[in-house]
């Protein structure tokens, strides 16, 4: 009946479907630390002796140890890294181990240890975060003026900078980050001590515990303490909108590197050629940062479906909360990193961008709005005008400012040289100066006040 | 080739498509207030006269009373609520209306309707877990002593009390609206005045609109204003965590109705009842609460996967953002307001729950916990004394602490009459009196810090 | 406490939370069929009288009537359309309306109900995507020697045909169009007369019933037919599938569309323009199909997690089914439809895709194996003569089959003048002729295939 | 700038992102097997010679024999399973291992290695249900007539039989396998020879390589072949939609091993114990099996939202095509074998159940029923009278067979003795016989047709 891997029947299924082990020897320095601030509280409280707890304390540094140079063992009948780390305790420093696991359970202990795990790991992905903004605002920079066509239905709207373009991620990011602190905020409190799900009757003090692990105050229910990983999907939840910001920087790269746009061009680092078509790049990383954004929001989906309807307190289901958040914080650090290596060192063809932006006829708005402000011509009947200039200058393929004064006015005689000063791209964008707009005077103070929340010393090059 | 409703072939198809209408209608006094906000700065500035101005804000309120009055027309021919409005502020106040959307596009326009929108449904929401958290400790309050069996893995495990149980979802939704608090406070920043990706190149003051919308300050990145949609995921994110959580207390509910465990008793106005069968009360209302959840879920996840890889700026895929938006807020509202009467006029069967927690022989631990510490009993040995406890009273169909003295020294000798001050389920809950533990000492003390921060008079009833 | 629309408390939150029929009175037909299925087989078996039956069947006919010619009436407290039928049928024929309820409950009704619209909207769905694929052969014929660029990570690969290309999505619909078929095949047995879970005393033929409605056979266990969502979420994943097929398609137009692109002028009837961007056509349709996938993938995913964990039989939960599925369903029959005018109704600019494929020297391959084959060179050697061509090419800015026979031989002078016959595009996509292949003769044949796979009568248009 | 593990910069990024070897080398048997089968038809054909094609075919066989020994080695700069298998072959046969990859790309062949390797999982996957339904048709046939309540809402409905309930688990089990064998047919196709995506010039014969690997036909489009990731997707939605089977089934298992239920007594080997807590007894396996249900709608979300927009032909976002589907294949054949050992070696307390379903006032329906048809009392009337007796049992703590006829004729006279033939659960289990009914004769029927289909051979015991 049984066959295959399983022959020896449920109990070798048993034994695989419960082990934790495989992926959850990725919190012991969690684990080894939340033991340590534990015993050391159980020490100062006269729970333990004060002589046992500096045992189990050089223990645990020992087994650490041991973990950093040979790795976590793998052995599916000690289930988990607790286990697994106690057994090991036991082995070195006898019986006296046992004493460790008094006034806590493994309920409130997976939960402290994946708690520093996912503050860790909010922490790490907002560094990922800065460094990917630095390099934003440094390209944004180099780029306050170079012009390119700004797209609206990917197609061409109106022109728009490099550096306002960039800066809009820049943004992006910093929505990302304040998301990352207020989930930061939200979770620090400290689970510990909760036990199993009810409290305990010895005389622990949580606080202690609490602020050895930097947490900001211990959690006021223990039933919620064990049974809760809203922390997990907070950072799950925040890892999806970075995940997504990054599919939309990275289709941006894809496209622009395509042959018909030409408009950047990726470094070779980041991409893979072909020795027989040097005119191919392909944007892998590109590809797989866009990609991975689909397994970020499956692990956050994967999470929330688990979590339905579970009643209190701590149900076996909530052992599938680390698979997740771990396959996202690894594709989410590699997405980062390697979007900043593509924002930092990509090479962007202004001259195919302001081209672009010409060809597109992005500043016809602009003429539309010169004839009215102007010429003091009504608005429909400026369009029209508009309308036949964009024709002519299709018929021609040159931009709209390359035809000349006669061919304008002999659309209409109204126009005089003064136009010239809206028709060119450069005009255009300089015009849009409201705040938050695309003028390069406006993309420069969003440039320096983002230099200067960035912690980079201006006049420096970042 | 085309038939049914598309006879007329694409520009049938087009239409319904394209139209917004049905479900943007909702933006309506979202759209007036920006409208009027926008040309009253435009006014104040003299990009418009004043009393252009005047005359149309004057025009958008009869628009407004109009709605107000007889709903929002659905001509899909306007396609969405801004053309819809203007349109009908064009018939009654003449082509002045058309100098309203001076400075601005449908895309900033948009985006600052749907984030007003949205920042409304966050401010209803909180209110309603304000009041879910009344609910809560009221009856927290009110059973801080009442015992039940608390569970780990649906197993009997510890007794704790039901105010501590509940008092656990006390503590979710103070997570949840902490938040839905972040996400308002990221969220609010105008976009008015981004036009249509660019920034405009009229004077306008976007302080000034930005404040007379409440918002906190203008956005800084015209491309990011028209882009994001950030603040509809924050909203939808945050929903899910909220639905996650009613789905676990509505599971709860469900269990605790049925017939074996015969807890609570629902009001008869959130359940259906039977004529034949008066022992059935359907607890219906929880049942669609826990089954929301897929929706809400399902709308986070709507959200996602059109956002993924659009590059900028605005996207017709973005017209998409609003109806799961709506569809998640229009089930929470329901769902919080169903759980509310659900735990206020529950009536629990305390007599009930108490039997439970002692016929799971929840006190196991307390016993084996009491031969250490008073017995001076090694652990193994105690562990070994207390299953055979159990077995007997198994046997005999009792609670632990209705087992005799005699009983008892039968299966040890050194047991005395101490034991039953461990034995029983008060004792046990007393006993578990550190921080955020289950004794009606701690639960007293949780329910009175949050009448505190509920601002609940205390020494009333809620 | 209540406040705003549930000002009367838990009895307006129960009557909004429970009505289903705001969105169930869809099923208003099926409902109607079902009942009058039921009611002449409980006629037939004498459960009721001939003459009852007659009755109902008339009384139903004439409901149906009233639905049809003003609409199914909305009252909540009539909760759902089973019973908003039952009570217009009591009141149009009196007492013996209560007889159709014989032998059947709720639970079985709208389990039959529900099937019977997902069969409907499958095989709306399955003609939908006919009349697609007939569009995308259609155009393939006319295009099965079109040259374009065949793309691989969005960078020019090798030369294609614009056939081969669109009959890629005439085998994505094939597979969709099976999946339809399947999911029609497994769901269409009966659930009627499971009751309201556990079958039925009364004298039953179910045989009938499901005769009556086209059913296969009935369903062969009550608890499961009652408890049974599977043929929801089978339509609902194909439904994904084939959106996901469709945002495939609807991103190709997407950035053929754009500027630096060019390949395609959509319809004016299915894109957006501006009067005063003649060059501006915005592909909202095209972007919307796009967007709905993530709305129909939501839809599956609500539907999956509001299942999740239900315990048999009928739970409340199951009520939120209909909503995304009628979701899905409405937004799907919408994008195909467009996407069948997008195919039929745009002009491919064929010159310019060929230019791209020249330009993107995507007959590189083509040399390398030329001057393996022909001239005998070792792989690696070829291959470094094929990079020098190309980099000359571009320095000239010229096709590859533009370079002299002068310049070939300077770079190597084993090249004689049959590789022209490999360099072009035409040379290039002839030559791979392998059964699936790009080659003209194969596409043209995968048309004729197609076309009669469609019933196309050849030689016709379509 | 990059520090941590990245320290190299963009390169080391590069590497660590665009390496699949840490996953796809577990496509390494289906690997050896497609080239195998693309070099002997290379042979064939003569496109390289019989000695060649004899030469790779055993040092393929080489290399096998490593792998199974001593597994695939995992050096990140080979990046994949292709080239980590084609490097090796190099070492071992020379130069002459480079003719393996004529007439083919990378592209083709993960397409064909990953297909083969979803067809195996399809038909492992399909084993194990065969498995579950056996285990599932030998207890219900063993408890054809055990009754327990039926429930709906979770609240007592109607008496049902424990055979009927774990048959309609038989019955989603049917619907799940024909999914599968659908989605096995609909995929096997061979994509080999579809070269990068346009074909080859090289005269292969796919009929041969397809029929090699066992697929019923090649596909017809090359540029489909290598973008088509339609079979991973259909494996994935019939393995979330067995998740979702499993998870009502264990959520069931869970309920009933609650105290409160005590419906079942799981096998030691599928649950933890406590040792001083010998009532409690984890149903872990069920809990990770409803558990598992997250990821594996997770893992299907993953997969949806990667390929969402993508272009034709190949991108390396596909490359996240494996993760998902080796995940939810793993969770999938641990949570079916684990249900088959939880159905197979679980203990029913048959005695509580039907104590259940007597004190549920099961048959309170029936008793209505039998006022109607055989007392001749209108329905109202008779819902009256039920009320009073099962409130009068109530009282008493007795089921309504207990009631004496004197107190029945005491709440309406026309009650006599026959009645009691429609009070027992037996007789009213009995009673729903029509097809698909809970009576046992019904049950059992289902359990012969079923056992047939399962070919188990009758009156053996399976």
């Amino acid at each position: 009946m049984w066959g295959g891997r399983f022959a020896e029947g449920p109990s070798a299924i048993m034994r695989e479907i419960n082990a934790s082990i495989p992926f959850d020897k990725a919190l012991w320095r969690q684990d080894i630390a939340a033991s340590k601030a534990h015993v050391t509280m159980l020490g100062a409280q006269g729970i333990v002796s004060a002589e046992d707890a500096k045992t189990i304390c050089e223990g645990l540094d020992r087994v650490a140890a041991e973990y950093e140079a040979d790795g976590v063992p793998e052995d599916w009948d000690l289930e988990d890294i607790h286990m697994t780390t106690e057994s090991r305790l036991a082995e070195l420093i006898g019986p006296v181990a046992g004493r460790l696991h008094t006034a806590r359970s493994r309920n409130d202990q997976v939960a402290t240890d994946f708690k520093l795990w996912v503050r860790t790991a909010i922490d790490q992905t907002d560094d990922g975060l800065a460094a990917l903004q630095r390099a934003l605002v440094t390209q944004a920079g180099a780029h306050a003026d170079s012009i390119m066509p700004g797209f609206t239905h990917l197609q061409t709207a109106q022109p728009v900078t490099l550096g306002h373009h960039l800066m809009a991620y820049y943004e992006m990011l910093r929505r990302d980050r304040s998301r990352l602190a207020d989930a930061r905020m939200r979770m620090n409190e400290s689970p510990l001590g909760s036990a199993a799900l009810a409290g305990t009757g010895f005389p622990i003090d949580r606080d202690v515990t609490s602020a050895a692990l930097q947490f900001d105050r211990p959690t006021a229910n223990s039933l919620d303490a064990v049974s809760d990983r809203d922390f997990a999907l907070d950072y799950l939840m925040a890892a999806s909108q970075i995940a997504l910001h990054l599919s939309r920087l990275a289709e941006e790269f894809i496209i622009w590197a395509s042959q018909p746009f030409g408009f950047v061009r990726m470094a070779d680092s980041l991409s893979t050629g072909s020795s027989i078509m040097p005119q191919k790049k392909n944007p892998d990383a590109a590809e797989l940062v866009r990609g991975h954004a689909g397994r970020v929001i499956g692990s956050t989906t994967a999470l929330m479906v688990t979590m339905k309807g579970l009643p209190l307190a701590y149900s076996k289901d909530m052992q599938d909360d680390k698979p997740p958040v771990f396959e996202a914080a690894g594709l989410l650090a590699l997405s980062i990193a390697a979007m900043t290596g593509m924002v930092a060192d990509s090479t962007f063809n202004t001259n195919r961008m302001r081209e672009a932006a010409e060809l597109g006829y992005a500043t016809a708005t602009d003429l539309a709005d010169w004839l009215v402000t102007e010429a003091d011509i009504p608005f429909r009947e400026a369009h029209h005008i508009t309308g036949a200039a964009v024709k002519l200058a299709e018929q021609k393929g040159v931009a709209l400012d390359e035809l000349s004064l006669d061919e304008l006015q002999a659309i209409d005689e109204r126009i005089d040289d003064g136009v010239y000063s809206a028709l060119s791209v450069e005009a255009s964008v300089a015009a849009r100066a409201s705040y938050g707009g695309t003028a390069p005077e406006q993309v420069k103070q969003q440039v320096a006040a983002a230099r200067k929340a960035l912690g980079l010393n201006d006049g420096a090059t970042a």
